[in-house]
């Protein structure tokens, strides 16, 4: 009897946890575990291991690639130790790397997953818009040089808002099959001084979609394209339709949207 | 007559050029060279030599301690090569490590010097009043978790403005000699979000100065002084009587103010 209410208590003690961090990702490899490189997830589950003594099975919100960076990033695993919340986001901003941040550990439902009870993410891309290069945004920021009118750009973007099949702005692996359809709630492309920022939510983002978007606004700014070919790059379902692909240093994943 | 033609052609072609650069100062033991340490001049000196062939004798227009980061520093030295000041800015760019920027060459008057011309300087300390830290911000603020009013700091760093003998806000060491006094033009402690601001600017700075300042008000924020206790260190005229010494990692020269 003792030994069935111990393992009872055990089982319902295990939690579901949702931990929100932010990471620079010059530092890493991207998130996911990976041979011969440092990955987000490797660092994390390094410290949750030195904290807890478990390696739970840990979900991220999204791949990110290498050089990319994240102002929020969300991750869920089942935890059965006793360690409060608080004091595991303490521990771990301890045994994190300072290109880490852990702000929030919380209880969340126990069929919550940090990936696929994802209802949207937001991103934003930074362009330092110079001249000169500002060594306080090396490897932040994509140096654009050259004359850049954001309001033309986003008046241009807005083509990309709504429903559409964006296959013209992914780039193919093995990772996207099936449906390439994805609704685009919102772009903006605004100026702080020499900073210009495209911001864009969507409901979920195929491989290199938002840096395939700003290469093309980018290649509409140096006359490349004209401010009205966004729809027909869509509607051309081809990749080579699209312009570049902007670099990852200037990329940020800054909001995860969940219904909690 | 040829000769001393060329020769005259030469000593009339030598100008004196002013640089203006930025520099993350995570990356250097400060601006002066040093043995078994790299400083922001060796690299500059370094650069320059590649472009131009020769290694005049440059000054700068401040010492900065290790850490202590610049958004604009001055240079000056005495240039024969006939490279055009856009020419050499562009140099300089590609020669730096892109720790540093180069913003401005131009030539100036031959009796000017990047020191001794100074009116005065501003520097900004930034400090992250945060529980967490911020990966984007290591090594670029201090992180600082206690409850800070910046209004009531604002108000009393005020008794700091005007001409005092600021020995209670200097390290002593043998460069300090003669007179302490100092005229604080203006000091502002502004909050936008958790990044509180401390930008001051005086005619000159003595030997971490705006450390020392900062550090004292930071006590005056924990109750270890009181908001109206600035008066009386500066008065007593003893290191003793002021707080610690803030770290150098949130201190940026932000202007240098010269008359031309």
């Amino acid at each position: 009897m003792q030994s069935s209410t111990a393992h009872q208590m055990s089982s319902s003690d295990t939690r579901n946890l949702l931990v929100t961090i932010s990471y620079v990702g010059t530092c890493f490899h991207g998130w996911q575990v990976q041979k011969n490189a440092l990955s987000v997830q490797e660092v994390f589950q390094t410290a949750l291991y030195k904290i807890i003594g478990q390696k739970p099975d840990i979900k991220g919100c999204s791949r990110t690639d290498t050089g990319v960076h994240a102002n929020m990033y969300c991750i869920s695993f089942k935890c059965s130790h006793p360690i409060t919340d608080d004091h595991l986001r303490m521990a771990l901003n301890r045994y994190l790397p300072n290109s880490i941040a852990v702000y929030d550990v919380r209880e969340v439902d126990g069929d919550f997953h940090a990936r696929y009870s994802c209802k949207g993410k937001e991103y934003v891309y930074k362009v330092l818009n110079s001249s000169t290069r500002d060594p306080f945004l090396e490897d932040l920021a994509l140096l654009y040089r050259y004359k850049m009118d954001e309001n033309l750009l986003n008046e241009a973007a807005q083509a990309f808002v709504g429903t559409h099949d964006f296959t013209s702005f992914c780039t193919m692996d093995n990772r996207e099959k099936g449906d390439l359809t994805r609704t685009v709630k919102y772009f903006r492309v605004e100026r702080n001084g020499n900073i210009v920022t495209f911001t864009v939510a969507a409901d979920g983002f195929l491989y290199n979609m938002v840096r395939i978007m700003v290469g093309t606004l980018l290649s509409i700014s140096q006359g490349k394209f004209k401010e009205s070919s966004i729809k027909d790059i869509i509607d051309a379902k081809t990749r080579k339709a699209a312009g570049p692909t902007a670099p990852a240093c200037g990329l940020y994943l800054n909001r995860v949207f969940y219904d909690i």
